[in-house]
């Protein structure tokens, strides 16, 4: 059995050899010119495999709605009936209260963005013309939330996440004392990129918390509602239902979408929320657009038939991702436990691993990792403008490759913050290293 | 030989008798109780069914673009080259300066517009910031044009289209003498709803025009590139090319769609320029979306080929809709033909008849219309803020119904243009009339 020496308080010659002999093997696999990529979560061929009935769906003839729509002409902006009544129970709304629109949340993230700073929320003035506006950003979180902000000269103000969702105390005492603040962005459930599950309490608290604007809106993006890699899954508490009993009914909007469920780039996206809201979207909608592509909607609801066969479908998403995640965590666990310079996440959903190296420590790791042809996305992506202030974050996004592309990734990676380490942890002491 | 009454010169008497008789005739018609609708360009089901091979593409297996591309999974925010180039031709550009984006030109026209005020055209200030914004529409023009404009807050000036585009001693008086006009939209051939084609005269002088903003844009709205009534066709001059010869490269952003190709609902927008504002474009839609459908642009590459491919897919559609365009202008011909009451245009191409009845007479006529079960459009619709000065124009979409139907639906209207321009006729010679 090996002894694992924790480099925090190691000796030096411990950490030394340790150094050393990662180095050693870091060269080694470098010098395999491997070309691997865990920095977008995009699903696998294999995933993508499991939703090809789509590429010949509907079908000859069938082009018809329930309610005898033709779906191939113009019209119906709310999106057909049947493929809101698959997703309503995931986004827990009625199906009068959902939207289903075209291949991007992202869009619809995006739209609601600029609908809000231009027009105003329902009922509200626009924010645009209230002075500065202000998100909160749990952190770490999803680099294109930031994007949608820094590109509508939206402010981003970080909470921390715990684990459990958002430190609650940290965002009423925002939320309440500053009405710049306009909304904060959520992703609820295997949160991008720690994986970790709101808690019923922070869901709790996020709808019946007292916001200094009136105004205020959860951009709830439930990009992973029914993403589980158990067979048994996990619930949040319905963000929808606890607002409108707190009177803030108005509060979230819900965002999802199949985009990792079926066709990454050829699905359906969601909004749903409040009757008042789902109007206001709508009204906003219908200048930009005559309807959503409805035979993909239809080509949709006659892949999942219901919610039970959405439910079906995801367990082979899980069966085929849960041990890429697992792999990671092995990988992980052998080469980086106990040493103390690494924490990473093990979710029980969605796309993501997140890991924290020793502080200042991330660029170093990425960096290492993109010479041994690792790449992950840049160090600070997963904090408002691209900055981690710790350098600490890395985000893992093991679903694309195969199996065993996986493992030598995790090795590679392993390997990188093993290295980074050494040489913080050696300068530290006032040791020389050779940093190539 | 029935000797036909000029309304205007005819004896009172005469007039008085034709009213009656067409007052007659409405009534019967009324009485039937239809229920037709000439209202929006929609195709009809007989031209959705031309795509229906759509319905099971790409089919099984198929899913990898020419260059490998795995079209199921994200990315590619340009869209697919293969179908780029089937509608650069149409376009006039370069694949590389096409963009194939989601099911709805208007979203393409919608967000440059957005993103024009919020960020400014490449190189230039936000519109937004430089006071108010002012946009040039050619009348009779498309509605959905106007609720652009209204929504972002943009002025609309009208200016007279002449039955070869837009008059262009009215366009370059008021873009060269005013900065605030920022833009125009043009659709320039077939034009919505008065199916004129673009002169290559006007063509060339929208293209070398001094303007007095620099960043003005031409909104060309190329809906109906490909939508030829007649065998032969029409072609318009090229305002890419043009522009770039007058060293106006970046003046005109191209608009168009597979809507009336394809199934209306579900097809591709395009939108072809500049290398520099496609690379405006693509910078501001990356932002809020990780790309288009690529299976469904794989998908109607499949359908339609090439672009000779397309060419003979829309001979089908000009088979099924010219007849019902000729059944129109007979009925017209028929019913009002020499009265003086009315002008109605015979399109070679588009989707659209536009009728101008007597001054004032639009919106009785559309009345009696509506109460014999024949929808068209409001009164109004084809002006900015749904306001026709004269209440003359009446647009006229023939499509959908069929084309018994569409005969059925024209001789109520014809009818009901005859008893509105009855009433204001004899009402003009102070005589009486009862209006129900």
């Amino acid at each position: 059995v090996q002894v694992v020496t924790d480099w925090r308080t190691g000796t030096t010659d411990d950490v030394r050899a340790a150094y050393d002999r990662a180095r050693g093997e870091y060269s080694a696999l470098r010098a395999r010119g491997l070309k691997l990529n865990l920095g977008r979560g995009k699903p696998s061929e294999e995933q993508l495999d499991l939703s090809n009935a789509l590429l010949s769906l509907p079908g000859d003839g069938d082009y018809r709605a329930a309610d005898g729509t033709d779906c191939r002409n113009y019209g119906g902006v709310q999106g057909l009936p049947e493929i809101r009544a698959i997703f309503a129970p995931m986004l827990g709304a009625p199906v009068e209260q959902v939207i289903a629109a075209g291949n991007a949340s992202l869009t619809l993230m995006h739209d609601a963005m600029a609908f809000a700073l231009r027009h105003g929320v329902a009922g509200g003035r626009p924010w645009a013309e209230q002075g500065p506006v202000t998100f909160l950003c749990p952190v770490p979180g999803y680099d294109r939330h930031f994007t949608i902000c820094d590109g509508h000269g939206v402010r981003m103000l970080t909470v921390p996440l715990t684990g459990h969702g958002p430190d609650m105390d940290a965002v009423e005492s925002i939320a309440g004392g500053d009405a710049s603040v306009k909304g904060m962005w959520c992703v609820p459930k295997y949160s991008n990129p720690t994986g970790e599950v709101y808690a019923d309490e922070v869901v709790e608290r996020l709808a019946r918390m007292k916001t200094a604007a009136p105004d205020f809106r959860l951009f709830w993006d439930n990009a992973y509602g029914v993403h589980h890699l158990t067979p048994q899954g996990r619930e949040i508490a319905n963000i929808l239902a606890l607002a409108e009993r707190h009177g803030n009914a108005d509060r979230p909007f819900v965002f999802a979408s199949t985009s990792k469920i079926t066709f990454a780039g050829s699905g359906v996206a969601f909004f749903a929320s409040s009757a008042a809201n789902v109007k206001w979207m709508l009204g906003h909608l219908e200048r930009a657009t005559i309807g959503p592509d409805k035979i993909n909607q239809l080509r949709h609801a006659r892949l999942l038939k219901d919610a039970n066969g959405l439910a079906a479908h995801m367990q082979k998403h899980a069966r085929s991702l849960a041990p890429k995640f697992q792999a990671v965590d092995r990988v992980f666990t052998a080469r980086l436990g106990g040493a103390g310079i690494a924490a990473w996440t093990r979710p029980e959903g969605g796309y993501f691993v997140s890991l924290d190296v020793m502080k200042g420590c991330a660029t170093r790791t990425i960096a290492l990792a993109k010479d041994a042809g690792i790449v992950v996305v840049p160090a600070g992506s997963t904090f408002p403008y691209g900055s981690d202030p710790e350098d600490r974050n890395i985000r893992i996004a093991p679903s694309y490759p195969t199996l065993e592309e996986v493992e030598l990734a995790a090795e590679g990676l392993a390997l990188s913050v093993l290295v980074a380490a050494g040489e913080a942890v050696l300068a530290q002491r006032g040791e020389a290293v050779a940093t190539r």
